[in-house]
């Protein structure tokens, strides 16, 4: 089918575009086919480099392209494709067909860190950003609604997407004025919850003018149930793109802080996990991390990097956000410390001893590796002399790091490891049937990094193993 | 009554002693004397100084010594005087006679600030103390249970009262070998659910040994309802003393990490309370903190210094607690951040302006001026040749400045100032009739330091006068 052929064969459906179809954009673009209230044609647009074409063709074959345990996404798709209201391409020619264009192409940031993997800089390129939205204001219909929901640096719609839309059209000859530009940050959290984290919560909004709100507030009452997850609509752009770099901010910062306190605890003899849970009972407190071996994830690791960024560079403001980005380089450097803690338990003597990661990706039950914290730690295994292997159900292969994780737990236990990490919260791990397993091999040493073993395991496996807790000084 | 006399005339209850009759231990004396399901005759011991002698005769004579706004304080100290179980004192002789010791004193830091009001050094002072629990142990019952409440260094119970109990016991020709020590803390908090912060509140507990966190379990049990508000013990003292800081130092951090983004949200015309209250409907954001002028009281200002300084001192650790630290100093400065507000937004003019301070206290409908942050943004206003003002109706004189506040808020509007400034939550400042009174001034500035006053509020007062919130760059 081709893309006019699409298009025309939905004459009685709004047309809405998806820019970018990574892990927001393609989920999203089954939300939208998918609209509780709303009858879209959907478009979902990648760039035309071999990794979009790749998506494109997966997309059209009518194969979803991101595993994810959740099942409505096979759902969903499986609706869409039975509706055919979902065309995926890289032909720029799309935007000149939307009536909705939503931006969810990635935004990133190019960090360098030093040896101790503390943050020693960072930069903020505009440019990838910029290219897209001209690629939209030259080809898009002049009256569009364009919906930011890139997460990028406070300032951006403001100063970037409504100027760079508004010349664009002027230079086609076309009025600068219907135009509508709105912001929604999304809050999509991968997982078995994918779905929901879009369709099922809240979301805050906000429009550079009074017409362009009310068209994305109009929109997301068509895809999202906002009679369960009302809106929030907000004065401006600039403050919901605030709102979205300081939730991560703020989480970012929270798990920083129990950082120091981990240390604390692991040379009092204290199970901070414990003192944790007792103080998670008091409701304004029950978001209190627990120790672990560090921030994954495409957005905690450089929003508050975008927010420091921005408001010296298009806010006007006078400095840097200090607080926030120490709170990046503290995380930055948890698996160093998580490396630490084995070390000096261990005597530091790792030269040469087998290690078995079990786990490997950013999060539990989840086959992304991308900004995984086990690969700093990983990094710090191997300058350490240690012989490393690992095992994941999720990752075939670990391309950071070129390591092929054993699929099956028993057989990656069959390189009879010396010390055996728990380094990622996949649930196979706390089954009995894994206890078992672990229990059976020779005398080792286990390293729970996350605080995912139970009690009950800990206790059973100390009667062969040595087992150890980061964060936990009383093992 | 003397104090033998009392003991005697409950010759079938147990004796429990509150050591320290401060704005907990006097607080938990009525909790103890109305246990929910127990029966305690009991002891309030302060120290033998003037102030103490006034708080033990004021109780002993009927009339409370502390004002708060929880009707159930006055019904628990009636029923007290009822039912006659509760007796205060200066003399150490009581401590003979008690079953039960509960420490309630309080434990200091001295702090020094430099002149921006950032964290110059601080020290922290473990004599005052240990001076309290050698008094325990010259004169309490071999057998007794010790239950520290007081906020302390982590590592004291086991590194000071221990030891310390201990030998004076053995000094005394008895064994110590049946003394009971326990960590309990409270989460005490005064104002309109005073009573219940302590009776209707989750508890965590430990003890030195099994026997005594079965004894501290026993007795919290006969206070407190568990039934609704389970118990947590946890594996020592070390642990609990922890939970206790970090708790606080947890929520210091949280003020601080908004400083920053208030100033942000300044510069970049944004209203910092909108995007807060839009990021608060996410769970796992609900306690995010407001802008605000700054830190009160007497835990969130120094229980991080004491947590750091443990680390060091008494926990065997390697270092300071930085970003705790580093929260405290931030917090320190706010109320000068929030002074600097004004003085920017008045371009920088103030010298001979006059200035009401709308609240003087550390919080809300309370009456306790102590580590209030209005005191710090009043010296800077000082030193910018400000004339300033009070109105408080729950302080008649604030001794840290000398001033005597107005009660009536018409008579300190009679000064005419320049500005009014709401400094401290209190509900009057929020009615329509002070909205009213305010409208009735000639034109002036209105500083909302807190964000107290309301969209409609703001909109009223912004028709005849000027008026800016601290953290709301848009007005």
């Amino acid at each position: 089918m081709t893309l006019s052929s699409f298009v025309h064969s939905h004459p009685d459906k709004q047309v809405v575009l998806v820019q970018g179809l990574g892990f927001v954009g393609s989920v999203m673009s089954l939300v939208v086919a998918n609209a509780v209230n709303g009858n879209y044609a959907v478009i979902g647009v990648d760039r035309d480099t071999e990794a979009g074409r790749r998506t494109v063709d997966s997309l059209n074959a009518g194969i979803f392209p991101i595993v994810a345990n959740d099942p409505k996404i096979a759902d969903y798709f499986d609706a869409v494709m039975k509706r055919g209201n979902f065309y995926a391409t890289v032909d720029t020619a799309a935007y000149s067909w939307a009536d909705i264009i939503i931006v969810d192409i990635n935004f990133d940031v190019d960090k360098t860190n030093n040896e101790q993997y503390a943050l020693s800089g960072y930069t903020v390129n505009l440019r990838p950003f910029e290219d897209a939205i001209i690629t939209i204001g030259a080809h898009c219909k002049p009256d569009a609604l364009v919906l930011i929901e890139t997460t990028v640096p406070p300032g951006t719609c403001r100063s970037v997407v409504v100027p760079l839309l508004k010349t664009t059209l002027e230079a086609r000859g076309l009025p600068s004025d219907k135009i509508r530009i709105g912001h929604s940050y999304e809050r999509v959290m991968p997982g078995p919850d994918y779905i929901d984290s879009i369709q099922n919560f809240y979301r805050v909004y906000s429009g550079v003018d009074e017409a362009s709100a009310d068209a994305v507030e109009a929109f997301l009452k068509s895809v999202i149930r906002t009679d369960e997850f009302p809106l929030t609509r907000l004065g401006n752009t600039d403050a919901t793109e605030i709102a979205k770099v300081l939730e991560n901010s703020y989480r970012a910062m929270n798990i920083a802080f129990m950082v120091e306190w981990s240390r604390m605890a692991e040379e009092a003899g204290v199970d901070l996990y414990e003192v944790v849970r007792a103080i998670r009972r008091r409701p304004t407190h029950s978001n209190m991390m627990f120790p672990g071996i560090g921030v994954g994830g495409y957005c905690l690791t450089k929003d508050p990097l975008l927010a420091s960024w921005a408001r010296g560079n298009l806010l006007g403001g006078g400095g840097k956000l200090e607080q926030s980005e120490a709170a990046v380089s503290i995380n930055d450097q948890m698996p160093r410390y998580a490396f630490e803690f084995l070390w000096r338990r261990y005597a530091c003597t790792l030269v040469g001893k087998k290690l078995l990661l079990l786990g490997v990706s950013y999060r539990g039950d989840v086959g992304d590796t991308r900004f995984s914290p086990v690969e700093p730690f990983y990094r710090c295994l191997l300058h350490a002399g240690v012989r490393v292997s690992a095992h994941d159900p999720y990752v075939s292969s670990w391309p950071e790091t070129g390591i092929q994780p054993f699929a099956d737990l028993s057989e990656a236990l069959q390189t009879h490891p010396d010390i055996a990490v728990v380094s990622t919260g996949h649930r196979l791990y706390r089954r009995e049937e894994t206890t078992d397993l672990l229990f059976s091999c020779e005398p080792m040493w286990i390293y729970d990094t996350i605080g995912l073993l139970s009690a009950a395991q800990i206790n059973k496996l100390r009667q062969k193993h040595t087992v150890i807790v980061l964060g936990r000084g009383d093992l």
